[in-house]
């Protein structure tokens, strides 16, 4: 990033000593990080320290130091451990006030809840001399922003919903004045195929991007979902390397940015005015719970069985006693048997059906654990296939399974046969 | 931390281009701040940055000078990204050397694999002078161990699985022979009561524990469920406070350490020799899920219905057609039936019914965005009861729906009943 002006990079500084035990994820510096990195400002690093004042005194120094903008978040609390107002007081030379606007917004805040505001709380309306208070849409703490050297600092709460809203309200549109945006970045969402298969297979194109000097190719895998990542200064330049890409992988590719495979399932049975319901065995609602996070699911998704024992699988969804006796739960002949019953019970028009062995016990040298078959398609039209999964833990041996259930469903609902 | 020796303290270094454009949540850093923490090393900061060789210099100069043991992650497979080698060379200003040793554990690591070492994963044995090669169990990328100053470094590659069996092998040893285990943690799971009204129940406990000056006390919540964490060098001190605070929260404290609601209540049914069936609408399988994410859950539940539409509900649970028309399927009247269906279905021993809007549309002045009805209970002894969460969106209104829903389970389970 040389080229990047100095003010157009940024450093992120997260406090707290709950992040200094591992006690909690610091999923704020990853989210600013994507955000800035989208408004073309190149964070330059990122530290983290506890409510330790020289702790905190080192890396506000740090941080001024290597760049014109600084994201602090943390310790804007009315509590002895909360000392960024202090912090940032000793850093810029300057004294704390008491801002009588700010104060009225925070009584203001709390008048709205129906409480009163404490005391206490009055504290939070104290910023450097010269700083300004940044109002709080959805919590208590303002924020503040304020010039020491030749950087910015911009101090948020820590709780993620208000530093989201705050880096919404005032930090975002301070950049937007500062860099116009000319950077632009496509996501190509993959599923069925690994990593590795997917870079080489696209070996040629990649190089064709990467040797144009301005353009970059990433991948991030996450589960079973493969996001392929370009970033470039020319849409229409984009859009085609782009769309080279998805006419090379065809329907490996299912989507772009932000989408999931059950926005691109429900959007699929609602354009066909069809409707899917679930027979969950070693996923026990997972793919469920998956579909519906898409609002509006309701119209394409009546519900499912969640057959967890056998005798649940032979009551419910009519799985052949002698099914379970000489083939097991785990078998193309169960969940081809969950799959009919579910689509013969609930009339629906599409089913899936999933059963496996998730572990950590269950497995044999004959069914690992990580054995997990799938049934899929329309009533009379079904197909089995299997997976074993890497032995990575129950929840991503139950997490793969209900991606590639989605993602068989998907591929059938395009007329593609599902990889055996 | 003041009175921790200088060699008990370390700094985190991550790296890496893919931490600095938030495509990759740090998971790293808390899981070693973690295991730091329990092994009584103070995490003193945490630097993140990219592959940028001047960033990295700055980076591990300021590591060492602040800490005697310092933790880098990342930079150490083939590609000419991978700047650890040369950092450490750098720094400690000793000149990079193959180590025949580790360079014939990577070959044996991939003769292992069936596949041949490719002679780019050369440069991989090269360390510096002095330094240590540290193999690695699970991966090609060996680590190295190198005192530069008062510290020692070590490197570690950065995918999560590498870097765990690395550290386990040769951090974790190393950090025992250094430091005796004397402190002690003890965290006191509770549900049912929100974090301030807990801390204010418990202020006359928690003034008493901060008084003294080796014990420490914090709180932290994630959805429903807020553990209460108590820090101190003496075991039955520690515990003795611990029994104070659960007598007087009853069964608010469900467990501690990192034991979650599903499983105590899979304990509880085990114990009994009982077993407990869902009926989920707004939650779609997510209680399913949850109860299942316990190895051996099948005993104790034998699976439920995903009835998400109102058809579904009336066709496999009985909930009767006006009810559905009266009520609407948000209601107490809903949910008792959805309760009953589910028990006389399948003769279980207890029900989780739950019916809700999780939004983000749906709502209405009378039944908002974010209000959930339950029943929970045996047959002929169902108890309904309904909350209203905050619309912190969909998945936040679910996740706590499912939390509440099991610990009104707990709480029927130890014949108290649930908060109306």
């Amino acid at each position: 990033m040389p080229t990047t002006p100095h003010h157009l990079q940024a450093v992120l500084l997260a406090t707290g000593n709950e992040l200094m035990t591992g006690d909690l994820v610091d999923s704020n510096s990853a989210w600013l990080a994507k955000q800035l990195t989208e408004l073309q400002v190149g964070v330059r690093a990122k530290l983290t320290v506890g409510d330790q004042f020289e702790e905190l005194v080192w890396a506000m120094t740090q941080a001024i130091e290597k760049a014109g903008l600084v994201i602090l978040t943390g310790g804007l609390g009315p509590t002895s451990d909360d000392l960024t107002r202090a912090l940032l007081a000793r850093v810029s030379g300057r004294p704390l006030q008491r801002d009588p606007e700010l104060l009225r917004e925070i009584e203001d805040f709390f008048h709205q809840l129906g409480r009163t505001m404490k005391p206490v709380n009055r504290i939070q309306a104290e910023i450097p001399d010269g700083a300004q208070g940044l109002s709080n849409p959805v919590g208590t703490a303002p924020g503040i922003r304020i010039e020491i050297g030749a950087a910015t600092v911009f101090a948020l709460p820590g709780v993620p919903r208000e530093m989201i809203a705050m880096f919404e309200t005032h930090v975002r549109p301070w950049i937007l004045q500062r860099t116009p945006p000319t950077t632009h970045r496509i996501s190509i969402l993959c599923c069925g195929r690994g990593e590795s298969d997917l870079v080489e297979e696209l070996a040629e194109v990649i190089e064709r991007i990467r040797s144009c000097p301005e353009l970059s190719f990433g991948t991030r895998a996450s589960d079973s979902v493969i996001a392929l990542k370009l970033t470039g200064p020319r849409a229409d330049e984009l859009e085609q390397f782009a769309r080279e890409i998805e006419n090379r992988l065809g329907p490996i590719a299912f989507g772009r940015g932000n989408s999931t495979l059950a926005e691109v399932v429900t959007q699929l049975l609602f354009q066909r005015g069809q409707s899917v319901v679930v027979a969950e065995s070693c996923t026990a609602g997972e793919i469920g719970h998956e579909i519906t996070t898409i609002p509006g699911s309701s119209q394409v998704f009546p519900g499912g069985w969640i057959s967890y024992s056998n005798e649940f699988k032979h009551r419910f969804l009519d799985v052949p006693q002698p099914v379970l006796d000489s083939f097991g739960a785990v078998s193309d002949a169960c969940v081809l048997a969950m799959a009919e019953g579910a689509l013969q019970q609930s009339g629906a028009d599409w089913a899936i059906a999933v059963s496996g062995i998730a572990g950590p016990g269950g497995g044999s040298p004959e069914k690992p654990v990580g054995l997990v078959y799938f049934a899929v398609g329309q009533p009379g039209n079904l197909r089995v296939f299997k997976r074993t999964f890497s032995n990575l833990g129950r929840e991503t041996i139950r997490r793969r399974a209900t991606l590639t259930a989605l993602n068989a469903l998907r591929l059938r609902l395009l007329n593609i046969e599902p990889v055996e």
